[in-house]
């Protein structure tokens, strides 16, 4: 059960190239994308609507794609233009399309009403492709839902035990509970975590002599976009008053896309304001943001297998749980409204229960 | 859900040597094939009556099969004359066995009521083994069930957009709609493609300078047996007024057998009849076989991927699915006439649609 | 469906290790095994009570254990004793544990009600430590139930036909149908081959001249411990009225603890009492031993997947099936009393059917 009327992250710019098709599954969808003549993107469920043949096989004939299993052809709107051996084409044989925008690098996907396709709903992820700023184009692929991926997200208290040599710094980080505030469609949390060691991954690139202080600044919005600015400057150097003079900033942008119930596209990248003509600084953010993914993968993987393992197992909440739950209850709150054939908006109150 | 009154082929007559044992599953039945030692072949369910282990690990003695687990030991008929340790041995301990005929390097066998195993029913495939024609003896596995095979087959337009490099010749072919009728237990096709493009396969071993005349008319029997009447002359040379002297002629060979509802094996010869002493063109043909029934394999179990991936997909007819749908009536019609218990042969009229 | 009030082996001690943690699932729980700094083994449920995750990934802080995804501590009795950010930590905060015993290198878990965890039930196996004996540990895992395993071991006419190069003499060791005798949790099995070949493995390190008498005595229990008395002496020679100064002599201790309904780890050691001082001696058995059970795991694994394929199959009684039938007759009994609320220890009458 996925939120369907909502802008889904399908991909990389880079993925879908002048000629042929980025096969690729969102919710439960198997979708061929591509690119028209002009460079926009094009989004076919990736199955002939003949017998089910995979588009992604198929053949590009200019605007066009040709099945390449009967030899069906199809306009970019996916209606059907050509059957070999029959001269009627019933409106009806097409191929489903979907919205599509592009912008920043990332290609956007509307999976529900194509009527409510609204872009002002995309998120502004201009660090990517920002002068100002850096990073490069990470991917990687989850055998999970997407919902415990967001759970670790939502909570930054593991980066000291998860992260220990890469994103964590000192263990005294977690006990700082963030501030947790609703967004129309999502979470903003707030963490600061003053007078702590920097974590491994900046002393590579950017090293503090000293303790930092450090913050964590992020909205988490359906149906998984992850946008955080975050950065640390010298322990009582004044960057929680504002004065981020001689910070490292970074400007984080995330996005989680269901492939199934059981498996998750991540994209990521880090982009940092700092060095941006040192290639090398770049690669090494990069390179330490691969690692920590790599570790938090490890242990949700192993965490959605034990809780496979165990149908009686119930979890215990903490407080520090505040913002996975407050973002579960709105996940589950626009799920019904979809259900309902409602407004597709629902407002979350202050305290996270409302409607 | 299989139809059981009828002959499968169980295997090439080369793949169940004198002694040892071949063991194959074949609508869900896992079976030992042996051959006693006047050479007839034997069908054993593969399990030992006793606690279910497989008999074809057994211990061949003689015409009889000792089960090595416990030692139980069986005659050609599956009847146990051995147990250790104990005398009596009640008529009940027998393992179930199946008609078997072999014919033309072929081993069929008989999968429901052993009274109505009449051999008159099996196909005639003489194309194997007549010293006229000669063949390479094919096998693949697909990891689908047979019926997508069987729609592959039954639309031959697929050629030219599948086999581009291999069976297919120019895009022309496929719109040539074939004349489709019915038979007593399957489905006539007839497909003449005038003035078209040599495939890539014949030019390999007797290359046409131009255009060629080209003719696919095959017979397609349940439970899944394909017997092809195939070849090519120069364009307007009068092969399809009947004049083949200079025509290259084939007989192709194929049977599908479904291993279970998810996996099927396909046994497959393509015999030609010129220049039949050139084993480098048997090679060859053979060769091209094998590489253009790797491309339908990759198609079709996409497809099928495809499809189990969108319970909600809906296929639309076009007009060139005439003899897969009535293919599939068929089926359908020989299940119910199985399940209610009545005579195993039903009849297709010329519409296809009654019994 | 398992016995719960029963001891299982969990493993063999030296997988305990000082540091760190052993990640076994046993009857479906999986487990965290560790160590006390005393030496203690103690066993958590593998999933910190907070959101699931794998306290075996977590991290040893004395005798407490802290999870590494949110830095959840617990003490040796699974209380929790810190949460980062939070100063209130409810009772309920808290690991499951599991009572453990050390005994001759096995440590056993009791996965029932603790309060019925009694000590005096752990079957003897001082074979394992005794000074007079001497053997290697072993381990095997199975990807199938336990009872089919079960079944084997209770009937060792499969000696000669499973194992003709390992453990296994003349064919006419099956036909000696044993002595089956009902034990309060278990069965007792005695069989005696008179003037029988000598196993092969025998041969390997203590060759016989001749035919030998040979006895295997066993006792199988729930959940599925197997303690085996056997040897052999030349034929004629007096082992049966009791003089076995000349006999080789070996005490097999093994044990089958169901990790799941399709998977079994399989604790075994074949203790021998002569020439315990030539360590190729003990090498030469365990390998005839490990080489045998292959042979058992082939067996098995190939008749629970041709059974999984044949849900109408019903196996076929014979007289050797007596003590599996019992001891299957004793699981179900136990699982009843167990599903009852009954007390946990059952009376097998002589006749194998009473409570």
């Amino acid at each position: 059960m996925f939120i369907r009327n909502c802008w889904y992250v399908a991909g990389w710019s880079s993925e879908v190239v002048a000629q042929g098709f980025l096969a690729r599954t969102i919710i439960d969808m198997p979708l061929a994308l591509w690119r028209r003549e002009d460079g926009a993107v094009v989004a076919f469920e990736d199955a002939c609507c003949h017998r089910g043949a995979p588009l992604s096989k198929g053949r590009r004939e200019g605007d066009c794609v040709r099945c390449m299993y009967h030899g069906l052809k199809f306009d970019a709107d996916g209606q059907c233009i050509e059957i070999p051996g029959q001269d009627h084409i019933p409106p009806s044989m097409k191929v489903r399309t979907f919205p599509v925008v592009e912008r920043s690098k990332w290609i956007w996907i509307w999976m529900g009403d194509p009527a409510k396709a609204d872009p002002s709903l995309i998120a502004d992820t201009h660090w990517l492709d920002d002068p100002a700023w850096r990073s490069l184009e990470g991917y990687t692929h989850y055998d999970t839902n997407y919902l415990p991926i967001a759970d670790n997200l939502l909570d930054l208290a593991h980066l000291p035990y998860v992260h220990a040599s890469t994103l964590g710094g000192s263990e005294d980080y977690a006990t700082n509970l963030p501030l947790v505030e609703p967004l129309e469609r999502g979470i903003r949390v707030t963490r600061w975590a003053m007078n702590t060691m920097p974590p491994a991954f900046i002393q590579k690139v950017r090293p503090f002599a000293g303790k930092v202080d450090r913050w964590n600044i992020y909205d988490f919005t359906v149906p998984g976009i992850f946008l955080m600015d975050s950065g640390m400057g010298d322990a009582g150097g004044g960057v929680r008053e504002g004065d981020r003079s001689n910070a490292a900033m970074f400007h984080s942008c995330q996005a989680l896309t269901p492939e199934t119930a059981h498996a998750t596209h991540y994209f990521f990248a880090q982009p940092h304001s700092f060095a941006i003509d040192d290639a090398a600084v770049t690669r090494s953010i990069h390179q330490s943001i691969v690692e920590a993914f790599e570790e938090d993968r490890a242990m949700i993987t192993l965490q959605v297998r034990s809780l496979a393992a165990r149908p009686d197992f119930r979890m215990r909440g903490i407080r520090a749980d505040e913002a996975l739950t407050k973002f579960r209850f709105l996940v589950d709150r626009l799920l019904q409204v979809e259900r309902a054939g409602m407004p597709a908006v629902a407002t979350v109150s202050a305290d996270g229960v409302s409607a």
